[in-house]
């Protein structure tokens, strides 16, 4: 497994890669958002302004057709940097790795078949609370039913997410339960400050000590929505959390209400756990007694600077890119150089060859 | 398997019951809703005629809470029978099928998690068009992308309806290409007077031989939609259409738009195949080369009038029961007796216990 290095619970870890090798992945992709992205300078995550809202669908709709509906091309930065889903969608296709997106709160409905939850967007952290306690209560009870739902179809439910700005109510809600988080951010110039600006003031919001009513305060619909996946979900089968700090976040919530730590694992890249501003592996290690995954997808050697980017801080993670290319991995037995020359071929259908 | 009889491709059919002993099944449940089931003395699906438009989704939620939230009982007939949904979710229970339901055009969404398809509800043929080509071209898109999507996370995908006036949108397309059909209905004297007038001023406004338009001016949203999934799930996996009348339009229009042969069977109950007033088996058999299996669920030997009454003609099928008892015998080996068994004790927690 040189493809891999491991954290927190090791021997987890490496039995877990190695059970896995000829089993069932399904990807779940959980869109989502919180209007704490809106606020300037917090989110690189869209073009511009406007269009960081369709970020979320756009990406299930690229996983999905390979193109976008509700936008014209594939999300990217301002300054033309291509979403992490480029790296999920190559992962998952060459693995052949079934996915379905849930709704958990987007602003925006994507143009394909979708599990619809009836959930709604969070308000911005910085202003207002987040959700309501009995919205939060929503979106575990109907994360446990899909959690379960999924769980029960597949040998590995892989759980990854697109929330703009979730970095930011992530740090929120792992302070606010008691954790020394530094978080990843999407920009290389991770806008500390500025976030912790606007944790500081959500946090003089917390009247209480329940997890429910400090998600609704300073987290996003997307956090209990997963929790409650995964804590019915790992009662049934093998979960992998596909992110860095948003699903730190996740896991930080879940231990709260509960979930099986033997059949759950963290999946991440390596942008993510060798970012020396954010301390990723300790504070999972914090968390939970489970192992943390990190791939290093191997953008470094790439031709196109719009994929080398990744190595250089942009983005990092996102999209459950690095969940999936550990499990196209396990599949597949493929590695860092046979997973950047199909990147690459992806980016070219993209960016080139039109 | 002496709980079955085979009709059509019977070779096929034995081979699959064989075959499926000790794989895996999911039972997608697809709701709607045509706006025909308002025409008094159409349907029974429903205890009066406000309450027929939550019949779908308090189905939906029947299974899956084994209470309904959208009304307060299960749904019934006015005389107070049982949806047919009480066997489908014994039966599914009884053998541990997972299920997913899927709103295809339900003018009221179930209060659970389900697959969004962006669909409305058809229109009264007797007056109107159901639907545009155009939405009926959606329905069969978004049908194969669920159908892919479903069927590569199974052996067996089982396909259920729920949509209150059905039979006559089913007999309408079944008769507009070209299939002699007579129906069943969930209506012991079925109204066949009554229908025939429906379908004839309906099959007046076709001036196409294009299965598209012939659907979209005298069908109903579930038929594109489940041909789609068959056309796509049958290419995957194996698939049982799980149903009467309606399933048999679903077949005759998916044999326009073509789908695997060798995957399908069509499952109901013996009140269906043995209904003297509709030709089910033959019109199967004039549609495609498939089987056509039939289960007798042994409610004529119920103390209880209202599992009784499904063997004297009321309901006799919907929500996927037959499909759903078939599949369930398959994989515990249970007969009709133990289904019986089962069965009672459902109804009891349901209408003795309280």
């Amino acid at each position: 497994m040189e493809n891999f290095e491991l954290f927190g619970n090791i021997d987890q870890g490496q039995s877990f890669l190695e059970s896995m090798k000829s089993k069932k992945f399904l990807f779940s992709f959980v869109i989502s958002y919180t209007e704490t992205c809106e606020i300037p300078g917090i989110t690189f995550a869209g073009a511009d302004k406007d269009s960081i809202q369709y970020t979320p669908p756009a990406d299930a709709e690229y996983l999905h057709y390979g193109y976008c509906k509700s936008i014209d091309k594939i999300p990217m930065t301002p300054d033309g940097k291509p979403t992490p889903g480029l790296l999920t969608k190559t992962a998952l296709e060459s693995a052949s790795i079934s996915h379905l997106t849930i709704n958990a709160g987007s602003k925006i409905s994507p143009q394909l078949p979708f599990m619809d939850t009836g959930m709604t967007f969070g308000k911005n952290i910085s202003t207002e609370d987040a959700m309501t306690d009995s919205q939060v209560s929503h979106a575990v009870d109907y994360g446990r039913i899909v959690g379960r739902s999924m769980a029960s179809l597949t040998d590995c439910l892989i759980i990854g997410e697109s929330i703009p700005g979730g970095t930011t109510t992530a740090l929120a809600v792992l302070k606010a339960l008691g954790f020394d988080a530094k978080v990843s951010s999407s920009i290389p110039n991770n806008p500390i400050e500025l976030k912790n600006q606007i944790v500081n003031s959500a946090l003089e919001r917390i009247d209480s000590e329940h997890p429910y009513s400090i998600v609704a305060k300073v987290g996003d619909p997307m956090i209990p929505f997963v929790a409650g996946m995964l804590s019915s979900a790992s009662s049934v089968s093998n979960v992998m959390l596909a992110g860095g700090t948003q699903m730190a976040a996740v896991l930080a919530f879940a231990s709260k209400i509960g979930f099986n730590e033997e059949n759950t694992s963290i999946g991440t890249t390596s942008y993510i756990t060798d970012d020396k501003t954010a301390n990723f592996t300790s504070l999972v290690k914090e968390i939970a007694d489970i192992p943390a995954i990190s791939v290093n997808p191997g953008l470094k050697n790439s031709q196109y600077p719009g994929l080398k980017a990744f190595s250089e801080g942009f983005a990092k993670e996102g999209v459950g890119a690095g969940g999936s290319i550990i499990s196209s991995m396990i599949k597949t037995g493929n590695n860092s150089t046979k997973f950047l020359e199909m990147t690459e071929k992806e980016y070219d259908r993209l960016f080139t060859s039109q």
